[in-house]
């Protein structure tokens, strides 16, 4: 081979794929076979990036949502000179592999986020264009555009019919993001078939209907197409580009070529044969010749693009030294230097001046104490600003080109909202937070769960934790949500008592980098409590003694957020022995040490009983088979709060009756 | 007051709405006077109904999508002649009162479904909307169109910025639903304000996108204009509509029309006197005048309705009598007489025959073996057909026209797919499964709570339940899921652990007719389990001894799903002391008498392991404090199935030792 080809070097990224698959015995070789062409120009025309470091800031942000398609992202990081070797690609799917199934932002150099769960990826896209856009609105200076790169997606039908396509594409279109760039890979086949039968939206329609540019009828296979097509969408412009890629899934196949075969199943060994044959590739399994190797390395380039960058960074830091210390600041994920100590000023105070307020309300005082120090902390809800409590005196919204922009009103999309959090951390820059009514969780749950597994710093606030919203009723009324979210792994729930805990919470979340926290506050009053410094410090911890019994406890009630005041309340009552646990995270008091936590709840006392208006059986895991809790196992009901809490039984009556129950 | 005008009648609604509001001193006013107009001409002018007679198969469905506004559905079923009095609406709000805070189908006679949160309602519509067609596909005949209806539905800006609205658009249109109509309350806004920061859409051209027929910019306060749309809208076309209203939200405030201060609060007494003047209404509190109650009254005209429908149908009952039969019995939701001795010798084959396959492919068994009898029956994938195993060989897709069409090809939309299913069995006539990768019941999560809140008759197929997926890694492999969706109230999950049990547990949710039931399934075979006829029919209680100890246990095995094979090896290596319970279905087995419960697991046997391969938590409510639990609290990874298990901690080995380590 001399110089080879835009179809030679598209077809390394087809075999590598198709091969590894074949290895693995499992997989999906249709999509990068079939947007290997559009791969290829992308990358090597046009991405701007640095093999060397992918955690290069100004690198362009490149998201593969239509994930199952991973070899094809891990052909192009092996083919452009990241650490992914072909011994990597040899071990496609394995154990602890750097190419596992779907791509892992945290497995894999160049994978920027997790993707698999379709569409989330493209709403990740946005939050980082976001994030490019609000960080290049703060810190750029004129002749000094150091946050300057855009953000290409690729996906395909499925990203495009699940409602989160709906609810992201239209807010990118709102927010002008031109420089967010999506491909459509419409190869008019999902795994059930051709597309005909269940995928018949007019999307480019659909696209401009959201104030996008789209550029209809690319051959997705002609590199001079997609050339065009790229160019125009890099003419400036303040809306995202959507680029319709006419594709063919499991290009090159001479039998499973456009058929939903490609999809999901190793090609087989004959079929492999005959596509190397098909498309003149003579080269054996994960084979990649010298001179397609040079084709495609960026090493060089990468590095000359980021040392480019690096001078104008250099010469920026000379003329707005204080600019770039904060630019850096907030790339690296670190918190100012004095914001734990004013923190805890600001925790001190309440415990002293000791107010009584819902714990949303105190969630906003928090933020309203801690964002004035923390421009990275961009957030918004969607659409309860006035009942999540989540605007702040210095909110300003993210569709201003204001320096500080960093309000986001979302519309009613939690699950776009989410998905943008989780961009808008993986960008660098941010500790986003979003909000709604803890009970629509459930409409953003897997964004959550992502936050989790992708070790994204994101923080969910939900307000209305239980019946205690009253009104609006059983539709309305989280019953299994903290449970369900205490359950998603790496997930921190915190669930305050009063204001204090509320800003410890808050507190956590802020300095908890490697993952999110979902802080459940009452649309309630909660009553203050007192504590002592030694008690306000271990609120940190998760669970805490807030009043103990007179010598060994007789029993122990445990009890987070609004039942906190219930079982002070019932323990006054049951007398001296009698020691009450707040537990405002579970999942941090279970990472305490085995002594903490057994100088909290001793394994020896087994009359404790659980209060939390919320599934009882969560809390068998701290009272046994001997304890009982005091929860709810049904829906709520519609009726003003102070009627529903005696209805469901958490009276201090009741709590009283449980405990004198217990042999 | 003479002869009332429109503008009248319409009067009536905006103040029941506002004194019910500022009675309960909570709820949404805005909406109830902004629809007010519209709801007017389409409740008096064309929708089919009998207040006599809610539940009148042939009667039109009418959903609040945007379900806040529930007191315009209050105050229209009140007016209408529902038995929903003037009392019921002074308590609104309250207690077990008709009138709860959102519409809810099982409070309120005249409510088809329970909505609030947001998009869901439009959704459950498209789904009635495809069981009108279904059912007259499958039993009109010429000259008896004995179903024949409209499906009805009012949404706001919050439905149409979900992106569940993106999902059920898409599939009205691909099935061409034309006897759907969707009514866009446009009234520019939403509760953080005027939607123009965060709702940009051009919706009328996003829904021609979805291939509706679009009526734009009709005045939502000039019934002229309401009429002509609506008569539009009536014209034969196979395009589900969607008219476009503009509107004021709480129209006829002086001072809170038109702005979010009358969304989601009161007006105010005073701003009530004000509005009261300005719309020349001079009524008091919940008072409607006589003429107004004429103008309304659907009495008459309702039972008209239904007398001439009795008539078409005695008809068509001599001329067909086995189609009538058939359709009362569906519309009863009566299973076949003969079901239920069917499936029982479907089980007791399979137990006899004994073979050891994926339960997902258990479960396409069950589906083949019950569905021929089961013309009710009607499902599908949300794109992972060959991969769920929901097809079997008397599926037809519902996109025809056929009798028998059955089968429904969602593509990628499991949330909508999940709330269509509720719409389908809300409807009538309809069992309805759905089906996906457990994991992402995530994106379902709030449908399938519907499900069970509403008691829904549906039932939800999930497979590749746990780590046994493999490859696809920690994005497709379930964890927290079986415990989250166990936590929802109502709702019934089973995991079986081989063939037999998932039939029995197709069975169970076949049978159970007030609420959903969740199947999981697994990716990868298991072994069949060896039980006598007892043990056979003990399954359907959810949890029972599948082995024995010799005399009182020395130590319970607890498992479900494809741990139960594993807990069988180590109950063979520990010897004759431990026993083994299966427990497919946790909520079943809690259902049952405490005599049984305490049969299967005796309260003094404290030595107890708990194996499931998901989150260890939820199985403290078995094991207590003294036991301990085999399960995964991290995320999964990318690996074949059978590296995982052991990798996990998922061996025999581990499970003697965990049971060694109890004292």
């Amino acid at each position: 081979m001399t110089q080879p080809t835009r179809r030679d070097l598209a077809n390394a990224i087809r075999f590598l794929a198709a091969d590894a698959v074949q290895a693995a015995n499992s997989g999906h070789p249709g999509m990068p076979m079939g947007m290997a062409d559009i791969a290829e120009v992308l990358w090597n025309d046009y991405l701007s990036h640095n093999p060397a470091n992918p955690s290069w800031a100004n690198r362009d942000r490149f998201i593969l949502s239509n994930g199952h398609g991973s070899m094809l992202q891990y052909a192009l990081l092996h083919l452009a000179g990241y650490d992914v070797s072909v011994d990597d690609l040899r071990n496609f799917r394995q154990l602890d592999s750097k190419t596992p199934g779907h791509p892992e932002n945290f497995m894999t150099p160049g994978v920027e986020t997790t993707t698999g769960p379709l569409g989330q990826g493209f709403a990740n896209a946005v939050g980082m264009a976001l994030a490019e856009k609000l960080l290049a609105q703060r810190f750029n200076r004129p002749g000094f555009d150091v946050v300057d790169h855009r953000t290409w997606v690729f996906m395909g039908d499925g990203c495009l019919m699940e409602g989160i396509s709906h609810e992201a594409a239209s807010l990118a279109g709102t927010w002008g993001l031109g420089k967010l760039v999506a491909f459509w890979d419409d190869n008019h086949i999902s795994i059930d078939g051709n597309t005909d039968g269940w995928f018949t939206d007019d999307t480019p329609a659909r696209f401009e209907a959201y104030g996008w540019r789209v550029i209809r009828n690319v051959d997705g296979h002609d590199p001079r197409e997609i050339k065009t097509a790229i160019d125009t969408a890099l003419s400036k412009d303040d809306r995202p580009t959507l680029i319709c890629c006419r594709t063919t899934i499991g290009y090159g196949s001479p039998a499973k070529a456009g058929k939903e075969s490609s999809h999901g199943s190793p090609l087989g060994k004959d079929e492999l044969v005959a596509t190397r044959d098909a498309l003149k590739w003579s080269h054996g399994d994960f084979e990649v010749p010298q001179p397609v190797y040079d084709g495609w390395n960026a090493t060089d380039a990468g590095r000359a693009r980021e040392s480019k960058w690096n001078d104008l960074q250099s010469r920026y830091a000379a003329e707005h030294p204080a600019l770039a210390d904060e630019l850096a600041r907030r790339l690296r994920g670190e918190l100012p230097a004095d914001f734990a100590d004013a923190a805890d000023g600001y925790i001190a105070k309440l415990q002293s001046e000791g107010p009584s307020v819902a714990s949303r309300k105190a969630s906003q005082m928090a933020i309203e104490a801690f964002a004035p120090r923390l421009p990275e902390l961009v957030g918004g809800s969607a659409d309860l600003a006035h009942s999540n409590l989540t605007l702040w005196s210095g909110s300003k919204s993210v569709a201003t080109t204001d320096a500080d922009a960093n309000y986001i009103y979302y519309g009613v999309r939690e699950f776009a909202m989410t998905a943008i959090s989780n961009g808008l951390n993986l960008h660098g820059g941010f500790i986003p937070y979003d909000a709604t009514f803890l009970v629509f969780s459930d409409y953003a749950r897997n964004a959550v769960r992502m936050s989790a597994l992708m070790g994204a710093h994101a923080i969910h606030v939900y307000t209305h934790d239980s019946i205690g919203l009253g009104e609006d009723g059983p539709t309305h009324q989280p019953i299994e949500h903290m449970a369900s979210l205490r359950y998603i792994p790496h997930n921190d729930l915190w669930r305050p008592c009063d204001a204090v805990e509320s800003a410890v919470a808050w507190k956590a979340a802020i300095e908890r980098n490697d993952g999110p926290s979902c802080l459940v506050f009452s649309r309630q009053t909660l009553p203050h409590q007192a504590r002592d410094a030694a008690q306000v410090e271990a609120i940190a911890r998760g669970g805490y003694v807030l009043k103990d019994s007179v010598g060994t406890p007789e029993a122990i009630l445990i009890a987070t957020g609004s039942e906190v005041g219930l079982a002070m309340q019932a323990a006054a009552q049951l007398g001296d022995g009698v020691r009450v646990v707040s537990m405002p995270s579970t999942d941090v008091f279970d990472r305490q040490d085995a002594a903490y936590r057994e100088s909290v709840l001793p394994r020896d006392v087994r009359r404790r009983v659980a209060i939390e208006a919320g599934v009882s059986d969560f809390w068998r895991k701290y009272v046994g088979l001997d304890g009982d809790v005091i929860g709810i196992d049904r829906f709520g009901a519609s009726a003003p709060a102070e009627v529903l809490f005696p209805h469901f039984g958490f009276t201090v009556e009741k709590v009283v009756e449980a405990v004198r129950a217990l042999d």
